[in-house]
C-alpha cells in the first residue's frame, strides 16, 4: 500500500470572483475546477489516500456535484475550520504518521502529475518540498510611506502542493495559530525547520479572479 | 494638440516562448500582440504621439506586418539598444520636453484605456504614476542558504504603462546606467524622485511564456 497521502483544502467562499458558487466548484470544460486537482493526485499515484477539507455548508452539494459528475476518485471529506490553519489542521487529524503528505489548494486545478511526482521525491530526501516559480514584473515592497525596489531574481512565488514528512508535519501543527502562517511552509519552519524550496513550471495558478479561470480554460483546451 | 505621448518599447527576442517570432509580433486572435498595445494608446487618446521602440533587425518586418494587417495608427520607429534602459534612452530622444510620456511594454496588449487615463490623471497631478498589482501567492526573498517569508500584503507587482512628466524622465535618463535599473521607475527613483504606486485591475499580463499567450486569447475571446 501507498504511504503517500495529500490533503486538499477547499475552504473558499468565491466574493473575490464576483460569484455566488464556490471558486473550487466553478466549472472548467464542465467539470469543477477542484475534481482536477484531485485527479492530478490521482494520476501521480492511484494509491494515494486523498483527504478532501471542506466547509461544512458545502459537503453536501459536493455529494450532489460527485453524483452528477459520476466522479469515483476514492477520498475522505473533513469538515473545515475557521482559518486556513484550523482547516490543515483538521485535515491533518484524518491522515497516518507514516509516509509523506502533502497539502494543495484546492483552487490550483492545473498542477501536473510530473510536478507532483518531483515534489514528493525531493520531500522523500529533504523532510519537505515547497514549490515556487520566479516573477516576470519587478517587485516592490511598500514600507511607511515609501516603496523599495526588490532584486526581481530573489523572489520566490510560493504555491502548492507543498510538501512534507507526515510525522514532522503534524507536530508543526500543534503550534499555536499564529497571523503570520500564510501557508503551510511558515508554519513547517516556524517549528524550526528549513524550508527546502523547489523551482517549478510556471502555470501552476491560483483560480482567485474570473481572468484565472478563463487563464485555466485556454490551458486545458490547449493541452487536452 | 495632445501633449500626451507614450514609447512603446518592444525589444524581445522570444527565447522564452520557444519561437523564432519575437514575441511582441506573435498573433493573438490573428492580430500581433504588438498592436494590441499600440492600440490601447490610440483609444485612450487619438492625438496621443507615439513611438515605438524596435531591435534594429525587425524593422523591415515590422513594416511588413503593418502592411499586411492594413495598421494605419501613426507612429514613429525609433531603433532601440542594447539594453531596455539604452532602448527607452532612444524612446525619450524622439519626444517633446513638455507634457506627460508613458513607458509601455509592447509585450502587455491587455492594458485597458481607462487603466492608462487613470495613470496619465495621476501623473500630472503627482509627476509619476506606477500601476501595480497584488500577488495571490505567498512570497519568499531567497537569502543566502534560507528564505524569509515577506508580508505578502506589502508586496506590489510592478507593471507599465509607468507615467511620468516628460521633462523630468528625460532628465533622469541622463544618469549612468545601473544594472539595478529592471524599469523606468527605477531609474526615476535613482535620480531622486519619489515614487508614485498606483493599484491598477489585474490581468494586464507580460507575455513571456506560451501560457501567457493563452490567457490573452481567452481574455480576448470574452471580453470581445
Amino acid at each position: 500500500m501507498s504511504k503517500n497521502q495529500v490533503i486538499i483544502v477547499a475552504a473558499g467562499k468565491g466574493s473575490r470572483m464576483g460569484t455566488d458558487t464556490p471558486k473550487q466548484f466553478l466549472l472548467l470544460g464542465g467539470k469543477p475546477v477542484l475534481m482536477y486537482s484531485i485527479e492530478a493526485f490521482f494520476r501521480f499515484d492511484p494509491d494515494i489516500s486523498i483527504v478532501l477539507v471542506l466547509p461544512e455548508d458545502h459537503i453536501q452539494e459536493w455529494g450532489k456535484i460527485k453524483e452528477k459528475q459520476q466522479f469515483n476518485i476514492k477520498h475522505r471529506v473533513v469538515v473545515g475550520g475557521i482559518t486556513r490553519f484550523q482547516s490543515v489542521s483538521n485535515g491533518l487529524a484524518a491522515i497516518n504518521e507514516e509516509g509523506i503528505v502533502a497539502i494543495h489548494d484546492g483552487v490550483r486545478p492545473l498542477i501536473r502529475p510530473a510536478t507532483i511526482s518531483l515534489l514528493f521525491d525531493e520531500a522523500e530526501k529533504k523532510d519537505n518540498a515547497i514549490p515556487y516559480s520566479l516573477p516576470v514584473d519587478s517587485i516592490r515592497i511598500e514600507k511607511k510611506n515609501t516603496s523599495v525596489l526588490i532584486d526581481r531574481s530573489s523572489i520566490r512565488m510560493i504555491q502548492t502542493p507543498q510538501v512534507f514528512g507526515a510525522t514532522l508535519l503534524k507536530q508543526a501543527y500543534r503550534q499555536k495559530e499564529n497571523s503570520s502562517f500564510t501557508d503551510d511552509a511558515s508554519v513547517f519552519e516556524r517549528a524550526g525547520h528549513k524550508i527546502h524550496l523547489v523551482e517549478c513550471p510556471a502555470g501552476n495558478i491560483k483560480i482567485t479572479r474570473k481572468e484565472d479561470l478563463e487563464f485555466a480554460k485556454a490551458h486545458l483546451n490547449s493541452v487536452r
